[in-house]
């Protein structure tokens, strides 16, 4: 396994297969290194310890992103049935470990919103201060988001034994150094790498076009909370909860664009600010959203008392407020950026590769 | 009585008093033209008709705001207890006439409100859509508006018979041609009251230089429901009500200023479409401020069930976020104003002052 800089020379005439290659060997091996950190730290703690994720976790979050990515923009350079395997399996993973740090995140989110509307500080009064509902509120969320967590937990436990990850392990013990590249591999890596970073690009943009960004980027349009965009007729009769993943879904679409792009980038060279910066909005935006159906969901609990469901209609209310205010800041920052990233593609061809960075893994 | 537009060069050697003179008669005439349709429009209908205010009511309120702020900003040239006693009884009539149509707009605010975050509608969905709270909170919200507004309407019919308002139109009567004046109303247009026009500016620009105005121009600070200013310690324990009353007052006081400060402009000759405009910018903050404490009350209404509850807190929370805009759109604006302001009243002293304008009213 190397993850050392190759020489500019070295660099300038690389095929695409050394470059994913040794991009990949860097990021498996950032996974092997991370993976028995993170099944310590899941094993060593209990269900409700408050600080996830720890390093492990979320280094292990982060290259399992980064190959998953790898494998979907360039794609076309390996070995289809093996890199369709690997992205299922990485995707299992994904999900598994994110589980439980997004319920944390989530109970700090919503924990915190409470606490500021139903403040009292002398510099920070909330809509809510003083309120009776408030202490229910707060003891009921908590409630339901530590359960959850729980039980998320457990299930990592219990998949961190599973033959399923280990074969996983083997499959990233193998990709070092031996990644099964196709044929199109051996050409210069500019000539087959870039159009296809570029595609990634052009997908992205896209897709933003298809999103209301002109409405997005005037304040308190009330995008979050009044004028969601309209949901396909075929699915019947509109309730809230349809109306709201409909709208939402196309932002959640933008940020796995917006990661694609980031990580299609690395590779060949480039980082963007600007794209790391969108990809926080978005991450805001679909945890703000998330957090907003956990509120409507509690909100549902039976026997909670009017006042309760009060301060849970005000938390609903602000966490759409909040997904209205990621819309809006990707909105304001988004018309900049096409042609900026068309520029970094544009680059002439040798340019760019004189070095493999160092693993990323934020 | 006399609204004719004065000769340019009656206008140039015009003193105070008769400027002030022939707008007092002209506002006066329009007060006694308006009474009688005001009080015909409030007999006819019964307390619940949907369309006030009538054009008598909305005049008869405009031209009791102007004689008021008239009376204030250039006070130094009228005899003091006279109107001192004026300015009382206009205020009363003020605060009288007011009340009935501020809940008919109130009313279909928050209606208003409702049906569109509840609303399904393919192109404008709310986050509340289908919530079997929304219909509820509806007749909640809807019976307690139409009560308070039929309370209003009964108080109004009672008063518009008493002495104290035939008191007040005698005075408006007495007003026509014949206002009691100072010996300083002596002294030319321009010296006498430019000064006393520039001071109501400034009393404005120095209270919206108390404002948090830049905090307010950055949308989605949450000033509107997470951070409310600082309540005076000797109030006690902060409870929601007094904090949102605390944070709203200095822009309620604002609307007060900017209206003053229009009126004066208007006795100058001057006009400003600026200040028209953020005087329909504050009255929106303190309309939705009023509809947010209408709801928080409503959903203390004891053995309401918790899904109309959760939506009130919805619509709480909707209401504090309009509050927020209209202080983001005050921010925005503003900062161009003072000098813009300034610049109207440096004017030659003689120019401007070309025309009595007709009345407006509005």
């Amino acid at each position: 396994m190397t993850d050392a800089p190759m020489t500019a020379q070295a660099a300038a005439t690389a095929t695409a297969g050394d470059i994913l290659s040794s991009h990949l060997t860097a990021q498996a091996g950032a996974f092997l290194r991370a993976l028995p950190l993170a099944v310590g730290e899941v094993g060593a703690r209990p269900g409700t310890a408050a600080v996830v994720p720890a390093a492990g976790t979320a280094d292990l979050l982060g290259t399992v992103r980064r190959i998953g990515g790898l494998l979907h923009t360039f794609g076309s350079v390996f070995e289809q049935a093996w890199a369709q395997e690997s992205r299922t399996e990485l995707r299992w993973l994904l999900n598994l470990l994110a589980l439980e740090p997004g319920y944390v995140r989530r109970s700090a989110r919503l924990l915190g919103a409470l606490d500021s509307l139903s403040g009292s500080d002398p510099d920070g009064t909330g809509m809510l201060a003083g309120h009776t509902g408030a202490p229910k509120a707060r003891a009921l969320l908590d409630r339901q988001l530590t359960l959850a967590r729980t039980r998320a937990h457990s299930s990592v436990l219990q998949e961190l034994r599973s033959a399923r990850l280990h074969a996983l392990a083997d499959r990233m013990t193998l990709l070092v150094g031996e990644a099964p590249l196709l044929e199109a591999a051996g050409g210069r890596a500019p000539a087959v790498l870039l159009p296809q970073a570029a595609a990634a690009v052009a997908v992205l943009s896209a897709s933003a076009q298809q999103l209301p960004l002109r409405r997005a980027a005037t304040p308190y349009g009330g995008d979050g909370l009044r004028r969601l965009g309209a949901v396909p007729a075929a699915r019947g009769a509109v309730d809230a909860d349809t109306a709201l993943a409909a709208d939402d879904a196309p932002w959640a679409r933008m940020r796995i664009l917006v990661k694609r792009a980031r990580y299609a980038l690395e590779v060949c060279g480039r980082t963007s600010a600007e794209l790391d910066e969108l990809d926080g909005v978005l991450g805001r935006h679909q945890e703000a959203a998330d957090a907003a159906v956990t509120v409507a969901t509690a909100a549902r609990t039976p026997r909670i008392t009017p006042a309760t469901a009060y301060v849970l209609g005000v938390v609903h209310a602000d966490q759409r407020l909040e997904v209205e205010a990621a819309r809006y800041a990707f909105g304001r920052r988004w018309p900049d950026l096409p042609p900026g990233l068309d520029g970094w593609l544009d680059l002439p061809a040798a340019e760019g590769w004189g070095h493999s960075p160092a693993p990323r893994t934020a």
